[in-house]
């Protein structure tokens, strides 16, 4: 007997057939006797259908009055989840942002949330009812509508949960689990059973797209347990929490990687103070997130610097760093946009050493030539040529014994 | 410069196009300095589509529920029409019934509103700009969504007007204005510059289709002045008001018909207290609204007893009438599904005698049988075989002279 949050996305909730199933889903977790608070995002599809509409006024509409029409796909599908749960004789209650008061700043279409005041859900849990609260949207300190933005419902649920100090933030999803790695890549990749915060943020951000990182970040800073399972499947899914006493300590938990990068170097920039900052502002000025930035030790008074970044921004980056070439004085430009990022991802790297050194044992065993590298506490990322991805992922995935349960 | 309340009805914001149109006379209207405070329907078919996707999940969805759904349609109106107004550097802000507080009862889909709070409205006014606020929903105490029941968004603008003590709320509609009969029946038809209440509400209860009986009793009960206009075209519609010194008094205002009716006689009836209630209440329990009762002075201490329904319900009404002949001991039941119902309407009968006689001879003028008269202060209504509904029309509408401004 606990209190569950449940997040269903829209694939999950995509037809009436698809909610039906998600009601079942729901019901069965209330016959085990479970309080359930059920997030819900629109149907699949809708959202698309609210912005066309909007376009077809604005090109770029205006933020509020856009808040207003897209949240409309959510309260939609809580009220027909809700009904569909009445119909299983499971009393349930569809509520929208606004009316459980989830509280957000006034920044429409990106919105954050700020608190939210649980009363009424309590109220219902406690009559026995299941509560459905719409995902992804909220209200300013005004009563103006807000949303959070694509995948905000992710964050209303782990809000509702740490509001509501739930044992368990269930996200429901179209894959059964947190894996190893792409098992498109590597056919052996495991489900992982628990991964922490730390280590799933890192995935996230390197390309695993099964959750949003900020309610990654959001569900680790209030300490609420996350668990990613199927909506089609049974089964336990992966739980992402903190370490604790006990877990199994993995050295790896995984392999991610990143296809979409590019690499650009500028060669012979005078070694002083400042010049890293001459480079990188007017790329950021530009709009173009980087990602790994390396500066090796200087030789000569001059060195060399080298960043990537999204391969949609490559041009645009080279151009920019022709241009800062003329104003330093630097010898060279360089770049390759043919080139992937793998890491090795888990916080055993903390206590053990060598696992660097294993790392580039295994690609070198496979003739992989390693361009990049950089390390962080519990991660080490390397970058090598496009075509070696493959190659590299399984062989990385297999000297660290990840098909077995470790 | 005053402040005016508009409504437009789902056909008239029923796609891109026609909302962009809405945005233009709206518009037109704040260029002249006026306050304008819009109320929306949800697009034409849009409500349809919500009522089929419920029915999908169950045959008689949870009230509540339906409510949570259906109240998604006109929030998708009001984002888009102040999307084409600030487009249009119009600048609007819309409400759902929830933030301006239009606080209803609790009975889902069928809702009546207690009472609004115009604060927010009054504070966007000031501020220069247009509202528009979602007709049709509101919120009961506890701050559950509900709905007024279709046609609702009539009573909301009305309620509105009220609220703001608006000089004027307009009803925007597919025709441009009130007839003095059917124009499809009688070419010579004439749109009436001004009409009571009272005589709007006989009209509306007859038949004509303008505007729902709820608003306009209404808008009578607090004295808000409605006018009812086109959409598409220009022109100054037709003006619902109470009467006024110096209001040209008209004799007859229009004339009505019902093409749906059926009625029913029990022949020979006891003629004693409580056999109108013997007959109706069995009627009533079955859920059939009875329209015109005439009850004729008895001979030889029986009585005959007839009666109006819906053309719908006249095998189910002839059915309970055969049970309650066996009842009362009556000696014959009969009916006639084939009639109609023809109304003159005119708050001038009051003070006018003759005009019964007038509508008679007209009709026996062109061989109509007059098969139930009833009458009340401002209305005669006679029952007529279907077959002179056309002719019967035409012969009044010509005897009184309506097709001349009178």
């Amino acid at each position: 007997m606990a209190l569950i949050v449940q997040k269903y996305g829209g694939t999950s909730v995509g037809s009436i057939e698809r909610i039906e199933a998600v009601a079942d889903k729901v019901k069965s977790w209330r016959d085990k006797g479970h309080d359930v608070v059920v997030v819900v995002s629109a149907m699949s599809g809708e959202t698309n259908r609210l912005v066309a509409l909007a376009k077809a006024i604005q090109d770029t509409p205006v933020p509020r009055e856009l808040d207003v029409l897209l949240s409309t796909g959510e309260q939609v599908s809580i009220a027909l989840l809700s009904m569909a749960l009445n119909k299983r004789r499971c009393p349930a209650r569809s509520y929208t942002g606004h009316q459980v008061h989830i509280r957000t700043d006034n920044m429409h279409n990106k919105a954050r949330i700020l608190d939210i005041d649980n009363k009424r859900i309590r109220h219902d849990l406690d009559q026995g009812r299941v509560v459905v609260v719409a995902g992804f949207q909220g209200m300013d300190e005004e009563g103006n509508i807000t949303t959070l933005g694509r995948g905000g419902s992710d964050t209303t649920a782990v809000a509702l949960a740490a509001a509501l100090k739930a044992e368990e933030c269930q996200i429901y999803t179209d894959v059964d689990g947190v894996y190893t790695t792409d098992p498109r890549v590597v056919p052996e990749a495991r489900r992982l059973e628990r991964i922490t915060f730390e280590e799933m943020l890192e995935m996230a951000s390197l390309g695993s797209k099964v959750l949003q990182i900020r309610s990654v970040e959001f569900a680790g800073k209030y300490n609420v347990p996350l668990r990613v399972l199927s909506s089609f499947e049974e089964g336990e899914g992966t739980l992402i929490s903190y370490e604790e006493e006990g877990m199994e300590e993995a050295l790896i938990s995984g392999i991610a990687f990143n296809r979409d990068e590019a690499k650009l170097t500028i060669v012979g920039v005078p070694d002083q103070p400042g010049v890293a900052s001459k480079i990188l502002s007017p790329i950021g000025k530009a709009n173009i997130e980087v990602d790994m930035i390396i500066q090796n030790v200087g030789v000569d008074g001059t060195t060399d610097f080298t960043f990537t970044v999204h391969r949609n921004d490559y041009d645009k980056a080279l151009s920019i760093l022709e241009q800062i070439k003329q104003e330093l004085g630097a010898r060279e430009v360089s770049g390759d946009n043919k080139i992937v990022k793998i890491s090795l991802v888990g916080v055993g790297m903390r206590s053990h050493a060598g696992i660097a050194g294993t790392m580039f044992e295994a690609l070198a065993n496979e003739g992989i030539n390693i361009r990049m590298i950089s390390t962080s506490e519990i991660k080490i990322s390397v970058v090598v040529d496009e075509k070696y991805l493959e190659l590299g992922v399984r062989a990385l995935h297999s000297a660290f014994g990840l098909e077995n349960k470790s």
